[in-house]
């Protein structure tokens, strides 16, 4: 069976993946500095779902720690347990974290930009037929009046065309690295015929998978204003009984995915590799809604189930169109055979999950408003 | 008069625009951690022409020893010294620098875009109506089969339009940080109204200025594989009747320009800053040739001084196209008024200068062989 190694496995997604993979029978193995728990510790929030720590999690699945700054460590890694397939997640992964002050810009662009260098060098030197991939953001391509194209596009400029990388347009210090990381990852590619997959991924919610039957699987479910995404901060917002939260005018449109349907499309990926040489792009996202469409869902199914809700838009703290044209492809991993569920389906199995969380989503509320300012 | 902080003023660029400012009643400071000096002198090569230390340097022009890495250093020369414009040259500025190894290809990512990085953040606390005028390259759009615009193009995809930044395909690490920096700075533009001129610059030949009358003046000029571009290596070559030396098929055209008129332009872009919180790209060359077509001229012009010169091609060091179409629009600086002097004029005067700095071209004439690969 294929061996995987997992960078970061120690995250949302990171341990998420690594139990969905092992239940399955593929070979698993990661790396993690524990910088997620670090980061939400360092802002003051917890994760609403309790999780085991490392060395517990260590007898589970065996994984290094280690920095991917520390450029041998990355090669020792590459070099014990010969990978077929490179999950990276081991980056940064917020926004707003990314744009409180200098020296936070710095750290997001240094720690994500220069760890995928070392991971690119490394496998160059120990595993050039490993399949890398790659954890980028739909927030690559900001919101064109155009549509999105996967990676790439046709087009025709005064007469004459070419096939090239569709222009990024990112909204922060952090979507910024993710752009940075793809530049650096289709040369890598061209120069010295590596193999990836980038995967521009909407934000993800839900906080579990099939797979995760006992405690030890579960994984961190992060709900404060840097590290939540839009719909898990909702759903714990419901659960404590606090206003929902849209930014702005709400007219905002993104490609939202479920946890499950990322899992799957990651399996699906590695089980299709792209040829020798390729740098190849899915947009990974299921469903489009505007964030007040987002909220209003979250309103209903809460509802439903007994909970009071309130709306309450928020001055945007960030600086993006909110309202625009939003029409990006996402047919690659159809192409390879996903199966998604809905976000109508989900939202209220995540909620009746989160209200047993509900004291330590309570306990850290002060989290959750948005006082990180984009300017 | 205006007040220009050059940032890499110890550099060939630098130390010429010093002096090309100072002339013209300019108030000019600068900071310089003496980054191209040590490479240089790592790699086991020097200039050509002999410069001043860094300290009888200063007693010239004043300027800070400083690091773009240390933000403390950057927000401090900025409150100091409050400039009109800062004209940023510093960065590790070779191609094959970058490609040594891990190391240099990290440290290159690292410097570059982190210390520009620091730059926008210290600019938005002190100084934000200042201009930034940052050194790009053309070498970040790479050789599409399209015509290169000046930084943004108006497109028409399955329907819809729109003006977005043309699509970057950069040949080597170090070109890859122009684009991360470009993409860094139009975001910054975009979230804290800073204004800035991103220069996409060919490669930059000459030895001097018009300026340039006393031997404190001069700038360095560098020949080896890293920091020698392409025009000034030729020259180098000639001079000690060692073959010039294409790499690969010869058919790689860039658009070149003279040390001269890059002084000229970037006066003028001083002189006609972009309004406040915009992002202007020039693509700053003059003339176009094959590297064939510049070994030619080269030849030419020094067998017309009676040496005796022969061309022998390599085989290519780097991963680039050897034949392609280029294209690339530049009358963003000829609608400012640049008057440019031909390739042809200058590299007869170029030729005849370095024959004064012969046996110091002789003396590393090891360093100028390419072996420094991309694969």
């Amino acid at each position: 069976m294929k061996k995987i190694l997992i960078l970061g496995i120690d995250g949302y997604l990171g341990w998420a993946l690594a139990n969905y993979l092992k239940e399955r029978g593929y070979e698993v193995f990661g790396m993690d500095n524990f910088l997620r728990r670090k980061m939400v510790k360092e802002i003051g929030s917890h994760s609403a779902v309790p999780i085991l720590s490392p060395e517990e999690r260590q007898k589970y699945i065996p994984f290094e720690v280690g920095d991917m700054l520390d450029y041998q460590k990355v090669e020792d890694v590459l070099q014990r347990f010969r990978p077929d397939a490179i999950v990276h997640f081991a980056e940064q992964p917020a926004a707003p974290y990314s744009m409180i002050d200098v020296q936070h810009a710095v750290f997001t662009q240094k720690n994500n930009v220069l760890g995928t260098l070392n991971l690119l060098w490394a496998m160059k030197e120990i595993c050039p037929d490993a399949h890398l991939i790659k954890l980028g953001t739909m927030g690559e391509y900001g919101t064109p009046n155009i549509d999105i194209s996967e990676g790439f596009f046709e087009i025709e400029f005064r007469g004459r065309k070419d096939r090239l990388p569709f222009p990024k347009q990112a909204g922060s210090w952090y979507h910024q690295t993710k752009v940075h990381d793809s530049n650096n990852i289709l040369f890598a590619c061209r120069i010295w015929g590596l193999r990836s997959t980038d995967i521009n991924q909407g934000p993800v919610y839900g906080s579990k998978t099939d797979e995760m039957k006992e405690d030890w699987q579960r994984t961190r479910f992060d709900f404060d204003q840097s590290f939540g995404t839009a719909l898990n901060r909702f759903c714990s917002q419901a659960v404590i009984g606090f206003p929902l939260t849209p930014y702005g005018r709400g007219g905002q449109i993104r490609g939202y995915i479920n946890i499950n349907d990322s899992m799957q499309a990651i399996r699906l990926i590695i089980d299709n590799p792209p040829k020798q040489g390729e740098y190849r792009v899915f947009n990974q996202w299921i469903e489009k809604f505007s964030i007040n469409q987002l909220a209003e869902i979250v309103k209903q199914a809460a509802e439903k189930i007994g909970l009071k809700v309130t709306i309450q838009a928020l001055n945007n703290p960030r600086k993006e169109a909110e309202e625009h044209y939003y029409n990006p492809d996402n047919q690659g991993l159809f192409r390879l055979g996903l199966k998604p569920r809905g976000l109508k389906e989900v939202v209220p199995q995540t909620i009746k999950d989160l209200i047993k969380f509900k004291d330590r989503i309570e306990a850290k509320k002060d989290f959750i408003k948005p006082t990180i300012k984009w300017a």
